[in-house]
């Protein structure tokens, strides 16, 4: 644990202003996304990868457990201080370094706000595609510890695909440059793709060097309603069989659009038993051409009704439903576990099937909405955390619903990650061997075991 | 070492025939694309995943080293048997398992040739872009365990880009699956993205899980001289800035046309100081306003020749260059030490003034080709190695090549991976924080050290 002399060495190193000790200034630090609490001993913020390297060797020397930190929007717990210990914000870190139009590459500070790289990087022609709806409070640092994904990924995939090199602080104080900064390598193991996604257990990230495109020309906003998820999931499959990659495919079931009839400024057909948001983006030709032939493939589909949006106000109608389902759920049950499974997107019709039945066997309202562009669908479990009846039935209502997701070939979480919330059920997923392979892995990153102990996983 | 009782019991595991131990059969797996010689103990050919488990559970068991083979196209020596033992060739295990084109998904056995798999995807629609130049006899197994690139690498990426999941064999015979079939996935440490460019030291892999595109609709291939490397260079950025980003984009420098000139089909102009071959495909509009827009900066940028192919066959005579370009080297010298460095896309004009002072410092040619669009760039080392004064050079030069690319940001490997060939350069790039790193990741997976000893990490 973490004494006096500890704290007044890691005063020393990142100046005293940089290190908060007090209970109320510690209490922003003690939650996250998930909205658990567990109090931190102490929060540093280095502003400079020595100063990383630094505060990681006095930890492994003292075996204090330090917590890596972006905006601490995560949903699955990785931020959180489960054992105590030193929570490592990144937040002062945040310069966006260089944006390399010559080459279409970024190198960003970890604390960088996902939207301010985006805005960046479209003033001057260029596109960084991954969105993950809490773009613009998380960091890229947080994105690259979860592998975070977003709407944009079916066709533009996750965070994972842009990033070409790291420079990382390993858990010993050794610094060590991962990757390239180029389109290409394959110098030795790849250790950036191994650090992308583990949620800050085996390394803290201290720059990135991110892969851009072109921004797309234009980008046109559709929204259909269908009688129900099976006709809206043979419509996705015309889209994509007639060769097209829409940006975004977005799908809600019946619960999710009664939860939001009200609030729509566009009508919601009575007998709508489901919603596709699509938008497709590029050159401006083929913007047109495509979104016809997704017209038709709606039509084709059945589809209660279409719309196209002409101008940026339109577009914003349509994607109403969409911003505002969330929260809406609420009207159903006080309280919310949100899963993030994903399914082959061909088997979104089977998973719908699934939700209704375990949800009139277990008598809990069981809303989807989410990605049906890539199949993964966040399935809220509603229910009333005070009524202990309600409350007992959520884990094993997860547990049943995660093996039915993985005989279906998919799996536990598409881009929330394991942290705490998913790692009691991480075994069901992969079996001992893989994990034990993983144990391995992390001792050769961390070999006592002071980075975000607790995560992912178990002891 | 391996002896006669190890070999009766192989022999059992995978049935007599499937066992090689006679010096002639044994001829071709001791060699590979380096045109190195290796003498093997024996060549396995397991049938199935399980029998793969059983032979390297013998194999850790009894410490035999156990070299995985795909087609044996490797250029940096990944499948020579440098310490002798078993060579254990996947190319009977080699059968498209599933394409999903609901999903975009295809499931294949390593031995699988990858332009099989091309010719199978494109027959319904879809596509497999990563295309190394050996594809008609490399193994998508081969691939996977190099990151296989090649030419389209600059639009579509490389490898592993496509790789969802695998089933892999530990050495201990512990047989994983990792990553997921489905498009997005975050379930614990990306072991896919680690295993995938390993060069078979980590693990065998034996069933792999690709993502598909659609086919694109058609492509339209150009072909420009151009007086000098820095105007090809300048009109690639050009290029790149009016958004497009051209499937393939190769370059050839003045060495390498006066190589060529003679059997080439279409005339190379007697001042063309650089050749660029230029491809773009997808949406039949897009395509022909691309080429167009490519057309008008080959011209800004004061190109001595411009052709556009219209048809099959024009498009072949303007790729004939690129087709030949390798072999015709030889007639500067009876030997070539090929290098697949990578620099930021912009310093290729700086890297080809690096080629030309170096030749002319230690009086041997070095011919220029290769991947402009992603700075992939292949250097050729021509020599004579009966002459001990040429064949001394060859070590100091490209020590001093890597230097140099190191400074400008680059990679001393694009491609081929670092095998044996490059093993003693490793270092220069990855300083030994990492590679210490690297050898304790090996040891988590392979605690004996039986899988493909004298890869990647020097002892």
């Amino acid at each position: 644990m973490i004494d006096r002399a500890d704290l007044e060495t890691l005063a020393r190193m990142v100046g005293p202003d940089n290190l908060l000790t007090n209970q109320p200034e510690l209490a922003p630090y003690a939650t996250d996304g998930t909205k658990l609490v567990f109090a931190p001993d102490a929060v540093i913020f280095p502003g400079t990868t020595e100063q990383t390297a630094a505060i990681l060797r006095l930890a492994t020397e003292r075996e204090i457990p330090v917590i890596p930190r972006g905006a601490g929007t995560g949903m699955s717990g990785g931020a959180l201080p489960v054992h105590g210990g030193l929570v490592m914000s990144l937040e002062h870190m945040n310069r966006i370094l260089e944006i390399d139009r010559e080459n279409l590459v970024a190198k960003v500070e970890p604390g960088v706000i996902t939207a301010h790289l985006q805005e960046a990087v479209e003033n001057v022609g260029l596109f960084y595609p991954p969105d993950p709806a809490s773009l613009h409070i998380s960091t890229i640092g947080g994105n690259v510890a979860e592998c975070a994904g977003g709407l944009r990924a079916v066709k533009y995939g996750v965070t994972r695909d842009y990033v070409l090199g790291l420079t990382v602080v390993l858990p010993t104080g050794d610094i060590i440059r991962t990757g390239v900064e180029t389109m290409k390598g394959v110098a030795g193991y790849d250790l950036t793709h191994l650090i992308v996604g583990s949620e800050g257990t085996l390394a803290v990230v201290t720059s990135i060097t991110l892969r851009l495109l072109p921004k797309p020309e234009t980008q046109r906003t559709m929204l259909a309603f269908f009688p129900d998820v099976a006709v809206a999931a043979l419509t996705v499959s015309r889209i994509i069989h007639r060769g097209i990659i829409p940006t975004i495919l977005e799908f809600m079931d019946r619960v999710c659009l009664d939860c939001i009839r009200e609030e729509m400024a566009i009508p919601v057909p009575a007998d709508a038993g489901a919603m596709l948001l699509m938008e497709v983006d590029g050159n401006a030709f083929l913007v047109e051409q495509e979104s016809k032939k997704i017209q038709e493939a709606c039509e084709q589909g059945k589809a209660i009704s279409f719309e196209k949006a002409s101008t940026r106000e339109e577009a914003e109608r349509l994607w109403q439903a969409r911003r505002e389902i969330s929260p809406s759920l609420y009207k159903l049950k006080p309280h919310k576990t949100s899963e993030d499974i994903v399914v082959p997107r061909s088997r979104l019709p089977e998973l719908i099937g699934v939700l209704g039945e375990l949800s009139s066997r277990y008598g809990l309202p069981l809303p989807a909405f989410g990605h049906a562009g890539d199949g993964n669908i966040h399935v809220n479990i509603m229910h009333d955390k005070d009524d202990p009846r309600e409350r007992g039935k959520v884990v094993p209502l997860v547990r049943e619903l995660f093996e039915k997701i993985l005989t279906m070939g998919g799996t536990i979480t598409g881009e929330h990650g394991i942290g705490i919330t998913k790692a009691p059920y991480l075994e069901m997923e992969i079996p001992k061997p893989g994990l034990d392979l993983m144990s391995r892995i992390k001792k050769a990153f961390d070999p006592r075991g002071i980075l975000n102990p607790g995560k992912i996983l178990l002891p």
